[in-house]
């Protein structure tokens, strides 16, 4: 066996359900059907003996088969998988010819590595699942079965909408291996609703409040509002897993704390000048001020946003 | 066998348990049983040979029987079904006639990709449990099994109530499905008792203080009630996945920022002419504010539940 | 075999552990003991071919014996099990006789689906472990095993106390069934420090403040125990299953709601009518006040005790 | 066989690691290695058959020789055992003399229903790995494989430290029982950090502020302080089981809550007297109430700790 | 077969994935491959028999084969493994001359007992895969597979950052050892961004309110403070196991407790001192007080860290 030619193992993956983003976790769950095709002239058998067209075989009776006839299977492993994998069929159809074709339908967690949070939450990220050969490329080569890999109309995912994908065959260093990959898009309505809807209203009710001329409001009323960010923060930092870098949303938050303090440390200064008679001094810097103010997000907003699209 | 004409399988199923309706992960758990029934003289056998009416096999015995006949067995999988089944009964029943019957009772995860939060928390949803053929058309075709499906007295849920059931069979490009589907109707008196309540006293609350006649307290009052709303604005945000789109009770939120961040921005502006000594004008707009504050929500609610209900 | 006589099976059960009572998921995890006795003729033997006195096989072992003798084998499955069933000793004994004994000692999550809140936090229920013939009752008949069923010494929970329990077979269309019912009280005094005492004291506390005679800080405190009671509420809602209906202490804390509102639009208007100056006649109101505040709730609180226990 | 002497099954439990203790649930998770050893005759082999000094079985072929040679076989099961048991090794070895031993390392989760929290967070409890014979006393009597049972190294649990350790054998009515009992010790540090600490923090605080002399301020800190107790109070109920009954803390935390209402009792009056102008007597009763808030909490505290301990 | 000279296995361990570390539980989740080799002359066959260049077994069959044999199987278990395995592709490769090669592809939740966190959240730890022979070292004795192990290149996993990794191999009373050690270091800016910024944020701005020179404000403040730092004492609390010991941040917070409540009782004292009518010696001292503040924070948090890093 050991001169035999390297058999063409030919595989497609359709992915019916994603059943679940962890973006914290970094994995990903699905279920989807994997299909294998290949041709090995030692399952060939002759239809008269057994008065069939065909064979059907589970994995085990398959797996046995193998051994007895002294030959290799196209073992795998999906080599991005975590924890248990929950198959409903695992079927081998042999023909008489020595065609095999392998089919399951699965159930698995997936490890997404790639997760990229830089842009969170504007990101697409990149999924994959990779079908990892055991044996090396002397005994079998992966291929795309043309026509079968697919994505279903029902992934039930409502955060990430999938924008495209396409599959892929490499060689590693312990054997072939074929990778499904997707892109997806995230939906940030929810974060549109849940973290900018309120961090703006927050800021708007603060700046209202400012016209009210209290300079020892303002402190309290931008002091409170620095507790609101840090509990933002908090928030999100729940979202994600510990990054070791910083998000688009962080940098957002920590320029709101930076410009919180500075506006806080002003009207102790504005109150102190009223304190000390000088009126006339605190309404020149207030009316520079109270437009500074939604300016100061407004351009970080923009500031932001400009650099990170950059990177 | 591939001459061989379809043969008609039969299904029917009994869900005996809704054991959780996550809306979240867009899944449900049920606890069902599932009858097949079909003809295949493949399977005859004279009573004679093992004297007994009647063939009970386990379904690993019944699918080696299969092979070593070189017949296709009615393979199927829960298309919808997320991580494992765990199975308490799998039988096969055969007479001598070739008629066999398969027993299954279930308990899985199914997907429920079907859901539409656009008029949460007053929506009705549909469910699916379905069965699909491994095998295609030439081998397998389905049918309703009659009289057997149905839904049991004990669901256990209390938050849906199922109105309906039906079922159907639709031919797959990849073979026959058989869908059992149901509707439920959310009973929302949770979240009556949890969100309408609480929001309708908050905002009466905030009423009631209105006839102080102290506009910066209702200023202060404003903008604590427009972070007690954030806060609901998270718990909902909890309560759903993360869509893409807006519910009803979004709309219903969004409406209630507006209106806090308006009357708010109004008592500044009164406070400010009660300070500039215009004490006549305050009155007279006050005496309109102070009825407008309530109408304001009452249209906005009106005018939101036509307009879903409409969609 | 279809002309012999029906099969009387007897069954027990012992449950030995509680392992958790989830009031939320309306299940319960169990771990007991099941016995099941029988004589069937077919399995007679004679104890010289084995040179033993008695054959002692696992489930699969026995259940290939009924396939080879063509007999149904007693299969079974808990009709109100969740999930999986884990099961430590699956062992069958069998006398020369015919007399067989199986046992099986298992761990699963069962449904509670008779769970009724009406009263909760003082209320009892009813749970249920359903033992259901897969075959009809022309094949066999459930009966009790006398002496055998029972409620361990230590069932491992602290909230529920088992305050009776006892066993019945009924006939169900698909066939026999054996059911072990307990019934268990809740231990409240959990709910009584949890929610009760700091209920009573918040109450108590506003109650002291009123004697400041300060009507402006009465609305405040009013207005912030009102929000405190809409935390329990959520508390609450926590804790049970989303009902379609309210319970006990749903009724209470909308009287407090309710009562919340009433006093707070009572301490406005005597805030105005000390504003205008009519200061005796706001001392006379007061004087009622003061003490109709403790006593409304506690009327509230004695009237829904007894509307409920009447129920 | 039913003549034959009981066989004595010596039998040790090494514990590996306490994988967690959930004394919430009232279970605790372990890995541990089980070591059976007995000596059947019936098991005894000639070593020339099979060319071999010994026999090496998996656990399911050891039961299909047991069928065979019609003997009973020592099964067991974990009597405390919840949900599954995850083997790694079961692996039985049989000497020419007919000593058979049987290895398995386990990881599972044990019922822990001798919890006591009277003491807590200073208690020590009783933790029991049980092993049940299945048969009973006429087949198999268990006694201590001496020197194999004991506690490893890297137990890998920080709260709780393990004190000591024995193994006992009782009778029970369905047979002999092994049981491995270990005790541990509470490191209350946490709660300390984490509940002691904070408690001190408050009361310190407020009393800090008592010596402004201003009585409506002290109503409001004393009353914030309570709700701060409260929050407490769930905190520390979310830790435990739902009792029924007080442990230590609930105790101290009641009696905070009682001085905390008398203190806000207390202060109102003294308002009110300062209100009516008897600044004097209000001076005099001050000048005793700002040393007995303290020392009330001191003596609650000794006091309780002496009844506790005592109990 | 006792006179045999142990064998030699030869272990390899690649690690792929790290899919958690969980602190709190101390354990983390690993996908790995395992390889084992060794030669024992009893597997040895001809290839003429087989007619085949090497022998595919899985690992059920392998065992079978060793019993067969009458030969020990260099069983293992993964020492400090939780819970249970998954395995992915278990196969035992044997060449004529006896070579046998094990793969195995695993997901496993695996103890971390050598957690230290005394400089948390400056912290780096050692991990270890104990890989141990069931059959003491007469019978087997474990050398390292060169060239096989390694680390993967997309370990996802975002906290910790493996800095280096080695094998070794002890003998331990059961049996020969293999342990697969690496260390990884924590990237500690998700603790910077969510606990040290905020906290840096509160002590800031209440040090920038001081400048208003309103005692009676700062004691608000100040107590306000103290209960965000209790707040962030919870949330850092549920960030590790429940510890016997101080961690750093533990450390940082008790002293901010401390100068909390000095800061606080200072405060007191100079408005007596004010209201006293002692404006001078009030002014006097505030002029230090205002700067040492912020420099008790700034010496404490450099002490700690200097103690700590010595220790």
């Amino acid at each position: 066996p050991i001169l035999r030619k390297p058999i063409e193992v030919q595989i497609g993956i359709k992915m019916d359900q994603i059943a679940g983003v962890n973006q914290k976790e970094e994995n990903f769950d699905v279920v989807a059907s994997l299909q294998m095709q290949w041709k090995d002239p030692e399952l060939a058998f002759s239809p008269d003996t057994c008065q069939c067209a065909f064979e059907l075989l589970t994995v085990g009776e398959a797996s046995k088969l193998a051994i007895e006839k002294g030959i290799a299977w196209p073992s795998f492993n999906l080599h991005n998988q975590q924890g248990n994998r929950w198959s409903q069929n695992e079927l081998v159809l042999i023909l008489p010819d020595g065609t095999a074709t392998y089919f399951e339908r699965f159930s698995t967690t997936l490890q997404a590595p790639d997760f990229d949070f830089t842009d969170f939450p504007f990101d697409t990220q990149e999924f994959f699942i990779h079908i990892q050969a055991v044996f090396p490329e002397e005994f079998f080569v992966y291929a795309d079965l043309e026509g079968f890999s697919g994505i279903g109309d029902y992934l039930g995912e409502e955060e990430w909408s999938v924008t495209e994908f396409d599959t892929s065959v490499t060689s590693q260093e312990s054997g072939s291996r074929f990778s499904f990959r997707f892109e997806a898009q995230r939906q940030f309505n929810y974060y549109i609703m849940r973290i900018f809807v309120p961090l703006l209203l927050i800021i708007s009710v603060a700046w209202i409040t400012f016209f009210l001329k209290n300079y020892e409001k303002r402190v309290d009323v931008t002091a409170a509002n620095l507790l609101l960010f840090i509990a933002f923060n908090f928030t999100i930092g729940d979202e994600l897993p510990r990054l070791g870098y910083m998000t688009f949303l962080d940098v957002i938050l920590m320029t709101t704390f930076l410009i919180s303090v500075l506006v806080l440390a002003l009207n102790v200064y504005l109150k102190r000048l009223e304190v000390g008679g000088r009126d006339e001094l605190v309404q020149k810097i207030d009316s520079y001020v109270i437009w500074a103010y939604p300016l100061a997000y407004a351009v970080t907003f923009v500031l932001v946003k400009v650099l990170f699209t950059r990177a």
